[in-house]
């Protein structure tokens, strides 16, 4: 029992001896962009747990690139932690030596070469996160020496503002800036004044306007252009099915087209079902411009947002009743609080799957594809900690005694077949293989059978909670997987038991016809239709734009 | 399907109007003291959703008090949104017809009161939560009108210092700030210049310099004098059967005694079992003064914390390599994010409870006392939502399977007698009844059994997770449970099967013998062999020094 005797600081006298190597080149904080690359390698030590913020919209592309540009002699094997791969220099970096090991929760564009690059050898990697745990273990075991992350604007004292897409910026800066790591920021502009401070000057080192605006994607905006009658229907079948019948409150929406359809079928096809104030109210939900015509009809009390999305930032600043806003009238977003309030205080998460195995395991990992699943697992889970209660939630207790509890709506959208032709029901998940290929300890799976409670496809909704089994499970998927290999396993008998037991409901027994799922029921046609709902506040980016 | 026409900023514009009525009495942000209670009134309308800050350890003590003087005939039926109820007055208050419903996490001190007024229809109850839940809500359909919250220090400008307490007070400012509530702080000092910036100015309406510092508590100091034998020997057990067996890397200790024992048994049993390294790392936990020995040892890299600790102020500045520190020398504690760390970053969990049920399910909440539990359902659970592996948590699969993972360590660590005497384990929870009479949806349950992977009593181990059935689960606790009426339905025969096949463990079945289970094994034995542990460093609170 021997009292250590050392130095407690041994972290902050590195920091500072790092900082003091580099003051010849700062002014205040703030560095010449020319001197990015040598202030990389001088403060960057070989095997430094470096996080680089890649969010799911927002990219420190500046820094990224010339994190590229380091010398590998100088700078190498360092441990990156990025909560989005989605670039290729995000990569390339480790092509080059400069960084050897990788711990992330999103991998887009980049998914195939990702898994590629593991079995090469390229790359080894940490692990695959759902984003609350990646933020939670930068307070714990991933504890950075270096982050390099992404602001709008920064004042000459050094605070910053990040404006509508605060995103992560201010969980990433913390863990740093509080454990002697050294934050590194890259601006668009540097000002006199902020509109309102989102991260204080003490918590920042070192700031660089760089040489162009920081890389913003929009990830959310869904063209009704594309919608089709399927997914209408399957919208229609949501609303009824599942909303208006559990009267479900608060939620997330993912990201695809049927979620998009079911936003613009509120307004129209929700409010001949009376829907309106009694469903869908309050939102943890990236500012979907789907979401607008909802808005403007009155259905949306509020939304809070993990990130934000290009072209809305007029129509959120005109509309401070329903976003976060701040004084200065931009948006502020925070994805850990959104993720917390995603997992923990809404009724429901409804998604979409590329793969769903027969007993309603789920993956986007597929065959190569080393995808990520964000914040899908998340918020797809039933949040065992919750204790408070809610109608929706209650409405999950099939089986009410003493001490049994309700359970939170995970709801998977998702065509028989999917985009690419292929069935999205399959005996065993392609992510099984990638689990070997990767050296991963578990399967990549997004979200489990178990934490599922409807399936809803073109032929109708599974009501999973229902089942006691996992045999009757299998039996209610397929009884909705239509001409898939699991669909033609479906018997009749079955079926109609099924249904009468009110685990399966077909759009007959929804009271839907399917032939009232035409695009003329969506409030919205077109990404011009959006920005006429939005009195011209909407601001589509050029790729969305027809016309102009 | 008609276009709402409205304002979409009634909220601000009603915040603007209040904030103009109060202009005569405003000095840029900051009130007179003599003023707060008309700017109360004027701010706070009836009905207004208020979050009143009771942290864990700090309070918002001037400013609940003064809520109390607030005529009832203007200010009336507000929804209290509180993390924690601590003081009489935040009960008082409904007395007094000022509030009518509460919301809340945790409730120590007047636990028995809320129930008592729940019953008498005085108080009418919201839900009650774990902290990351009602954090969560504050973002979806519990966003507050008004939040008033404590800080140290306000500079000239309105920016906050909150140093060592950060706690919650910047997630209940955000979550008004950028919804058009009231952000109302009372600070200990208005100084020319912060340490650092916690709390930006821009997100704060109100100041005033309270005519006392707010309230502090030292919550998580455990004299090591009153540490028992008995708790020794558990504390020996969980160090060699849990923490060495399954090797713990990282997690959250609970605030009993049980594992004060073990904190001050690291340096010396602990190190004897030649585990330093090798377990208990990274911890999401407050500054307990009890870890210091171990933490001079050099057992600890790493403490995240959700508050501070009154007195280890000086300890903490000058040990930054282990706490997180800001540049300015003091401790950024954040509750959120350490609640998120706890729930999924971290092996393991272990804690204590009032009473246990036969199928392991547990509760703080007994015969009249609706004392709610703050953050021990989020960290004592399964997290479903994590996908990055461990050695612990991986070694919680007893079934390896294609898509199996693994699981939290949640540990419960009770002697079979509580300190009322009474058997810990029951066949009812109190909290059943306890439901009933609150009008509550769901039991207050703190701890299900199904998220139990272990029970240590000074009887053993059950190693729950290796359990089959309920059946096994209630033997195995009973082979654990002492001379309770559950433990005299424990079979020798089956008792042998459960140590066997390892699911049950005695001491003598971990090489532990019972006389070694002295105090003089504790690393200090007193409140003054931690001061002198720390260097003089840590100030221990006046009611903790026998001395002086």
């Amino acid at each position: 029992m021997n009292k250590e005797l050392r130095s407690w600081s041994r972290k902050r006298d590195r920091k500072q001896s790092k900082l003091s190597g580099i003051e010849p080149r700062m002014n205040g904080k703030f560095i010449d962009v020319s001197d990015i690359v040598s202030v990389l390698e001088a403060l960057i030590e070989p095997g430094a747990k470096v996080v680089l913020e890649g969010d799911n919209q927002k990219q420190a592309s500046f820094l990224s690139q010339k994190l590229l540009e380091v010398d590998p002699a100088k700078v190498h094997d360092l441990h990156m932690i990025m909560s989005s791969v989605s670039r290729p220099e995000h990569l390339d970096i480790f092509e080059q030596g400069i960084a050897g090991k990788l711990d992330f929760s999103y991998c887009g564009s980049q998914s195939l070469r990702v898994a590629q690059m593991i079995e090469d050898g390229t790359l080894k990697l940490g692990d695959i996160h759902t984003y609350l745990e990646l933020f939670g273990r930068l307070f714990i075991d991933l504890i950075p020496d270096v982050v390099l992350v992404a602001a709008d604007k920064a004042d000459t004292a050094g605070n910053l503002y990040t404006g509508n897409n605060t995103e992560e910026t201010p969980t990433i800066v913390e863990a740093a800036a509080f454990k002697d790591g050294i934050v590194i920021v890259q601006v668009n502009e540097i000002v006199e004044e902020l509109p309102r401070t989102d991260i204080p000057s003490s918590w920042v080192d070192v700031i660089v306007k760089a040489d162009k605006p920081y890389a913003l994607e929009a990830l959310f905006t869904r063209d009704p252009q594309h919608i089709t009658e399927l997914q209408i229907l399957m919208g229609m079948m949501a609303i009824k099915g599942i909303y208006g019948r559990h009267g479900v409150q608060s939620l997330n929406h993912g990201i695809g087209y049927n979620t998009a359809a079911i936003e613009l079928l509120l307004p129209t096809y929700g409010e001949q079902l009376g829907l309106k104030g009694k469903i869908a109210r309050h939102w943890a939900l990236n500012p979907h411009p789907t979401l607008i015509p909802a808005i403007e009809t009155g259905w949306v009390e509020s939304i809070h947002s993990f990130g934000g999305e290009v072209g809305m930032e007029r129509y959120i600043a005109a509309r401070p009743d329903v976003f976060f806003v701040g004084k200065d009238g931009s948006m502020r977003s925070n994805r850990a609080m959104c993720q917390v309030a995603g997992q923990f205080a809404v009724d429901m998460f409804i998604g979409s799957t590329l793969q769903m195995d027969y007993a309603g395991n789920s993956s986007t990992v597929t065959a190569g594809r080393l995808s990520g699943f964000g914040g899908a697992p998340n918020m797809g889970h039933d949040p065992r900690g919750r204790r408070h209660a809610s109608d929706a939630w209650l409405a999950m207790n099939e089986h009410p005694s003493e001490l049994s509890k309700g359970r939170k709506l995970v709801v998977q959208m998702v065509e028989t077949y999917g985009a690419n032709k292929k069935p999205v029901f399959v005996e065993r998940l392609d992510a099984v293989k990638v689990k070997d290929a990767s050296g991963l300890a578990i399967t990549p799976v997004m979200i489990y059978g178990d934490d599922l409670t409807h399936v809803l496809t073109e032929e109708g909704i599974a009501y999973l909670y229902k089942t006691d089994s996992l045999a009757e499970r299998k039996q209610a998927l397929a009884a909705i997987a239509g001409v898939t290999p699991l669909g033609l396993e479906s018997r009749e008998h079955e079926v109609s038991d099924l249904r009468d037991r009110g685990i399966v409901a077909y759009p007959e027994d929804l009271g839907i016809q399917r032939r009232q799922a035409k695009r003329s029921l969506l409030a919205a046609q077109s990404i011009s239709d959006l920005v006429t709902w939005s009195d011209g506040l909407y601001d589509p980016p050029a790729k969305f734009r027809s016309w102009s």
